[in-house]
This record gives C-alpha cells, structure tokens and sequence, in this order.
C-alpha cells in the first residue's frame, strides 16, 4: 500500500485494501479459468495467436488497474464495480460520499 | 514465394518450398499441442503469465524464420533441420553442394 492522504480514513484503507484483493481474486481466477477454456479450443494455428492475443491485453490491462493509491481509489473501486469484480455492498464502511463518487463513476 | 535467384533451379525451389511447407505444420501442430498442454495446467496466475511469455517468444520466432528467399534458405532450411521439423530426406533431389552447406549447418 503507497502512502495514502488524510481523506482515506484508516478503517476505509483497510476495506478499499480488502476490497481490491478480493476483485482481484476474483478476475484472476475468471481469467485463469478463461485461458483453460480458450486453450482447449485451440484446433488450428490463428486459434494460439487469438489466446496471445487476448492475454496480451489482459495482461496489460491488470497490470495497471490494482492502483491502490489514494489519488485513483474512487476510479479503481468505480471500474471494479462496474466490471463486476467488486460489489457494492464490499465497500460498506467507507464514507457515504466515497460511496457515491465510486456508485457514479461505475455507471459512466 | 519471393524472387528466387538462378542459383536454385526450379525443381529444386519447389522442393524446397514443400521442405518448409512440411516444417511449418509439424512445428504449428507441435506448438498448437503445447499450448492446449500448457493452458490444461494453469492452476495460477504466474501460469498464466508464463503462457503469455511462452507464446510471445514463439510467435516472434515463428514470424520470422519460414523466410524463403533465396539468399536465406539454405540457412532456414539448417535451422529447421537441427531443430528437428525437417528431415534430411526430404532435401532430396537439392543439389549435394546445397545438402551438404544446409548439413554442416545444421550441426553448428
């Protein structure tokens, strides 16, 4: 965890921080599962280069979410959520107006 | 097939194209197998990455080694060769000098 300002209280660190690594649980292991899948549906040459392809981006794209910084949190959290690796409810304790920005920014 | 200079005559070209045709399959179909193997085991996310790695390195070399000009194809045809998708054999009816220069390097 880099260093995080005043405005993220202790208690709401700790959950953001739980949070994340639940999401991330959770996306690692859907795309685990996912490779497997693709994989074994590899019959022919473009078939491999498809899952390069794929993990190319995915790679790229989970390199740079899990940004724990206070700066990005409400945008991490808001992706997360709207992509379905965080639910709403794993955010209760942080501030409501967090909450709100994060709830916001997900349906953009 | 790129211009082909008068130094390899036609049947020979065209037994040399089929040479590589017939390289090119094994080490897809090889590579295509690996793949299914390799993705059958991920059980971790760093498997998953090593698959990423795995087939980065492999579509770089396979991109850019089926060359057949001229000028490299008796290079092509020993590293094919020493690796193991081409047979001897199937070089027959290529003049002895160009056997004999793909041999020797194909045990360098």
């Amino acid at each position: 965890m880099q260093a995080i300002g005043r405005e993220w209280a202790m208690t709401e660190q700790q959950i953001a921080k739980t949070a994340l690594k639940q999401a991330y649980q959770r996306e690692t292991q859907a795309l685990m599962q996912e490779t497997r899948d693709r994989a074994g549906g590899v019959l022919q040459l473009e078939d491999v280069w498809r899952l390069h392809d794929f993990l190319s981006a995915r790679r790229h794209d989970i390199d740079g979410k899990y940004d724990d910084d206070h700066s990005s949190l409400v945008f991490v959290l808001a992706r997360l959520l709207k992509e379905g690796w965080l639910h709403a409810d794993e955010l209760s304790g942080i501030s409501p107006d967090k909450c709100a920005k994060v709830s916001a920014l997900s349906r953009m």
